[in-house]
């Protein structure tokens, strides 16, 4: 694979942006890469373990000269970030994101954008529940999809050249409106983690069972919840304060199903309870006919100790 | 490992009493494993795979003359299972079951166990999304918890028995009070099914979000509620059914909880929101260090494609 941005910058260093530099590198997409990170903590552990070719001590020098400056900071941060750096972006240069809300982040940056500067919004449909500079790794969007997010006026020859990039991190790349993408990840990401972080509280608060019975019983099924839940509570509060009427929305109708639900376990209505467990294994079935996860049992993820 | 009991029934053959025979079987644990289905097809099955040493065409003939009768249905046909084997048991006989309730066993299955039969219900926290009498693997119960919840009267010579048998196939082993059981149950696993059917229900249902941009763009988190709300319809029925009280007591926990949240979205209380999604990861780092879950990045699941 060619270089496709001569000069990248990645403004904040935390898992995206870590995964980004070491997918861009196993792929020989970037002739320089640089990077800030507001911490001179987290600035020091990238120096230390080599994530990026240079780090810089300010936004405005890490984006000096840059062909590419990705946002990488929580979406409730973006502004402030473009604010800085605006003045000092390079005639032709592209601007994108990888926040997970898409029409807060475009009001946010947008305005702050310069005429003659591209700005691509996008969101790589990637994570794990590790954050910060050392949880990066190559094969984080592999197989895994990038939302580009082009706005009114974005030059289509910058979003073919991000979407190059994203193929090249191993991306699949698709194209959508903001709203609409909003509201597809307020179904396939926020609410679910809103109610995963619910249900985890629950447990911890719950006086009649310890937290030591739940720790040891876990593997019941909330398990799975916990790992959803121990993803990065500042990025999280900004998604749900910035999509807030999708994210509302569903929750709405989540709370519905969920009372038509325990009405029909008060009732003692099997057949409604059989009917609808029956309906969702056919979005199950899909998932892994699209690869997006594997059919292998659950049980694995834990090797035996002795 | 040297045999526990010479002569061990399995009362239904699908996902739990397939991996106990192959536990049992990898140790050593049991003389002859004799299995019965009410389904032709799945007795067929068994004898195809060489599921037990011999599949029965009737539950009398299967218990016929065993040490150890483990009654694996549903839960909710636990009781007319137990009316049929009752006159068969053999005295001295322990009669068990794997069944994710407790107090309905007890008071369904109960009854129809005649004096000098000893019983001790009893619940493997094993699982996958998969059932079946194919799906069954020896590994499924290591480094897991097996709860024993024996009843009033249970001889503590039959309890210490069953307990070898459970450690031989893997399992950890606690003992519990019925009651309490089915309360921890609702926490660590019947409340986040329910939960996890509902919102993967919702996504299904929403008309303005295709079932293709769903099933594209699960990864972000809600593919892990899929999973779980892939498993048996028939099963999770009857434990909703039989373990209503508890489980309407904490899904009204969860939505008093759930309701909190949304309020603080709703007015833009972000302390509120990054406090609460703090709280949550402890709990996730003591279900690791428990051995109960592995640290390793979600993302492993997909391989790559190309």
């Amino acid at each position: 694979m060619s270089v496709v941005y001569d000069r990248v910058a990645l403004i904040g260093l935390g898992l995206i942006a870590s995964s980004m530099f070491w997918a861009m590198k196993r792929a020989g997409l970037a002739g320089e890469v640089t990077g800030y990170a507001r911490s001179a903590e987290t600035r020091e552990t990238a120096r230390r373990i080599g994530l990026c070719d240079r780090v810089c001590d300010s936004a405005a020098e890490a984006v000096d000269g840059a062909d590419l400056v990705v946002l990488c900071v929580p979406v409730g941060a973006m502004g402030a970030v473009a604010k800085e750096i605006g003045p000092m972006l390079k005639p032709g240069a592209t601007v994108s994101d990888v926040g997970s809300v898409k029409r807060a982040v475009i009001d946010a940056v947008g305005p702050h954008i310069p005429a003659g500067v591209h700005f691509v919004p996008g969101h790589p449909l990637a994570g794990t529940e590790h954050s910060g500079p050392e949880s990066g790794f190559a094969e984080l969007f592999d197989n895994r999809w990038c939302l580009l997010v082009p706005v009114t006026g974005s030059d289509p020859q910058a979003v073919a050249r991000l979407r190059t990039l994203w193929e090249g991190m191993g991306s699949y790349v698709d194209e959508m409106d903001p709203d609409h993408h909003d509201l597809v990840l307020a179904v396939t990401s926020h609410a679910p983690h809103l109610i995963a972080y619910t249900m985890v509280g629950v447990a911890d608060d719950l006086r009649r069972v310890t937290d030591s019975e739940v720790i040891k019983y876990s593997a019941a099924g909330f398990r799975d919840f916990t790992r959803i839940a121990a993803s990065d509570p500042t990025m999280w509060r900004d998604v749900f304060l910035t999509n807030k009427d999708a994210t509302l929305e569903i929750l709405g109708r989540f709370t519905e199903e969920l009372f038509a639900l325990q009405r029909a376990i008060r009732t003692g209505d099997g057949d409604h309870l059989h009917a609808y467990f029956t309906r969702t294994r056919a979005i199950r079935r899909g998932i892994i006919e699209a690869g997006q996860d594997t059919d292998a049992p659950d049980f694995g993820r834990v090797k035996r100790d002795g």
